[in-house]
């Protein structure tokens, strides 16, 4: 480890120590103050949408989209596959093709790297109020198509000599909702004063992660960001050994894999897995159909709808809007096992195809799952280690539930579950799962399309743990 | 550097070094032999490629595919950008979903790395039979849709107890002639005997080195797995500075830009540079035309048709077959600028969009132009440095013509052209271009999706240089 690597890594375990700051002395009673806020989100008919203004169904093809042509659009989706038990499938997809930027802006107080935070309302959130980067802003919102103010700070994002860049990746988002979704994650140090607006507020890492044990404050946004900066330094650390070591004979010391099996692995199920997706019109979409006030599953089992909110701010660029979210019928698991092996820290991830992903595959928690759908699913036909998971006790490291992001997704709840496994846990898994070392997984997330959000999110939440926190089962 | 990372890039400059090998004494006589066998690749008619079996026409949507659903097709393209003086344009486009293998076998003779090519016969390639991988195949080749012989050798590159993997990535290949499609580049070493089928030879990098620098004999695609391997060597050796250096203040020693700086220009240029391309009905595209012959440009301008032949050869896995190609109507010029900046070597790259991109830009040579269209083109819009490169006189590195692949492109010619920069050229470049250096590059290439196919190409021939030879203009 060179000193100049060890320097940020030591910045960020020194940030993540810190559990208070005097910039921002009391966390709760701010957050509080401005989840008070006269904020609305009422749920509205397709018909209160699509009044002729703003969002329309296009003829034909059925797109709902904005008439400006920017945000985003719900469009339909043809899935073909080679594997599992249904090979075709049709379901709306929310596409967007411009890249918003997800900007923390970082800074040194007292000696300690601190991120300027914001109270951000989305129409969707949980508490209607969550913690974002200091920018999340689509070129929608940036180059005001929708009129309302320029987003705050965006220029530090714009205009690289506004300071220094300390990760800048292009990431993933949810491939089961998205279509080729992917978002610039971007942290940049400065020097320079910034004054932060009553909305933002500076937190150190610790703190951050004493607010990630709890649910529904830290947002989607806000964890991937973070996660890659997070990964920087931990392969920063051990980029010699991670990305050094794929020549070798001998694995990496102590990973199961050395890189190149990884590597392969992943290249290999790529090509096993045929999977093809294309957008198709909305009209007529088998399985489908639209009500008064959703775009719903003909049966009662699917997994979302799309709604409709109009939305009341003081706060946001815009004062007042209608959108469409996709609205999931319940709540996801996400679950992870981890295990040290040869006193290294491992995941089981999983190779897990989706039809919005740009290369039909990204890695996986070892489960992701609806749970309303645990009881009438059979047992034989629940994914692996999904019971494993539910049933840990003594092995649970982390297990809080956190939002996706609520621009685009209406109360959509995961529960983020870590379990360590016992010594029963087989060795031998199925084939579209591998041992990873968390080193391996950090060094992969230093580049876009190789983790999954929901990974991302569970790597950050092991990371940076708080330490005044033990903790306990979420439900 | 590790004794272990020594190994491989060591094992590998000594195959660069051996520029002939008793195993295959006389390569020129070799390929001579197999060039004179009898094959033929025929011009026909859109009416006899379509006859009642085989490829035709679908209703309505004229997507031209084979009846068996597999092989790819050709579809119509539309595509939207904001950038540059075309904002809309459509063109044919050909889609392959499935995933090909590009694999190579390597095994040690002599104390020698020796890599097992293959004469191989393709449509449109120039002199018919060129040296390709071991196993150039996709999932309807090895799987054995057109009822051929399975592909020689492909078992060592679906099961990995076979041989030790030395690199697995997926790549790109044409953004501007397919639509996302991407390949397996892998090369397996190998301990155990393999015996070599009259149509393959064993070759030193030396030896290919040699015939880099002949037009037409080494394929795309024994090139861009070739250019895998070596970019491995090439970060293996150099792992730690180039993946470790991210995080520090001071850029990595001697190159112009640390790498967090390169990842977030790409991210930038990615969020600048809005590409929509969607796939739409080849009936009625606007500006192309159905001749007896060829799909083609309405104006004279184009710069590629649709053309099909006919083929019979008695040593592929199907002795006969009939087959849309796409042909560009000259040679493409992929010339790269290179320097030495404080002593460590730079290639000026650009940031390209391209529509069949899987995430809208990856790093193209300095210029890529069709030659074609030189005299059309008003100098002002000529690309940068385009007559830089064409009037280097000493400065030229590597200066040789190779084909596409003959699979599915006719005669696709390509000007490989390195050229090494004048004290007198400029140091600060437009913003889609960028000074990385050649370690930098490696390292991108050891993942999908950075490195467009001429660069990698490129980074090859001027790796793998041919000790004997001096370069010299091939035109």
């Amino acid at each position: 480890m060179t000193p100049v690597l060890a320097r940020l890594t030591d910045r960020l375990a020194a940030s993540a120590r810190a559990t208070a700051s005097r910039l921002s002395p009391d966390v709760d009673a701010w957050i509080a103050e401005r989840r008070r806020r006269p904020f609305e989100s009422a749920l509205i008919t397709l018909d209160e949408l699509t009044e002729p203004d703003g969002w329309g169904f296009a003829p034909g093809t059925g797109v709902l989209g904005h008439r400006s042509g920017r945000f985003f659009t719900v469009e339909g989706m043809h899935v073909t596959t080679n594997q599992g038990p249904v090979g075709e499938w049709w379901q709306p997809v929310l596409v967007q093709r411009d890249i918003a930027i997800l900007g923390l802006i970082a800074k040194e107080f007292d000696g300690v790297l601190h991120f300027l935070l914001q109270a951000k309302m989305e129409p969707g959130n949980v508490g209607m109020v969550q913690l974002s980067p200091t920018v999340q802003a689509t070129p929608s919102n940036y180059t005001r198509v929708h009129g309302g103010r320029p987003s705050r700070y965006v220029e530090y994002f714009t205009d690289p000599a506004r300071g220094r860049v300390l990760v800048d990746v292009m990431q993933s988002e949810q491939g089961a909702w998205f279509h080729l979704k992917r978002n610039r994650n971007v942290v940049v140090e400065v020097r320079d004063d910034v004054a932060a607006h009553e909305d933002f507020l500076w937190l150190t890492l610790g703190q951050i992660g004493c607010l990630l044990q709890r649910p529904n404050v830290v947002n989607m946004d806000a964890r991937t960001v973070l996660g890659c900066l997070s990964a920087m330094a931990d392969a920063g650390a051990s980029g010699a050994e991670v990305f050094g070591e794929p020549l070798g004979d001998p694995p990496e010391p102590g990973a199961v894999h050395p890189m190149t099996e990884v590597m392969s692995w992943l290249v290999r199920r790529k090509c096993e897995h045929e999977m093809s997706a294309r957008l198709v019109p909305l009209t007529a979409l088998p399985g489908w159909r639209r009500d008064t006030d959703r775009i719903r599953p003909e049966d009662g089992a699917g997994e979302f709808s799309i709604a409709s909110v109009r939305v009341h701010a003081r706060t946001r660029e815009a004062p007042r809007w209608k959108q469409p979210l996709l609205a999931p019928h319940g709540p996801t698991l996400a679950g992870l096992v981890v295990r040290s092996v040869n006193g290294v820290p491992h995941a089981l991830v999983r190779a897990e195809a989706l039809p919005g992903y740009r290369d039909t595959i990204e890695l996986g928690p070892t489960v992701r799952f609806p749970m309303h759908a645990y009881d009438r699913t059979p047992p034989e036909h629940r994914p692996p280690f999904l019971d494993h998971l539910l049933t840990a006790g003594d092995g649970v490291r982390y297990d809080t539930v956190q939002s996706e992001e609520g621009g685009r997704f209406l109360h959509a709840e995961t529960r983020y579950l870590v379990v360590e496994a016992g010594d029963d846990f087989p060795r031998r898994v199925p084939p579209d799962f591998s041992w990873i070392s968390l080193k391996q997984l950090n060094a992969l997330q230093r580049h876009g399309h190789y983790l999954g959000i929901e990974v991302r999110s569970l790597l950050l939440c092991l990371a940076v743990a708080c330490p005044n926190d033990r903790p306990t089962r979420s439900r």
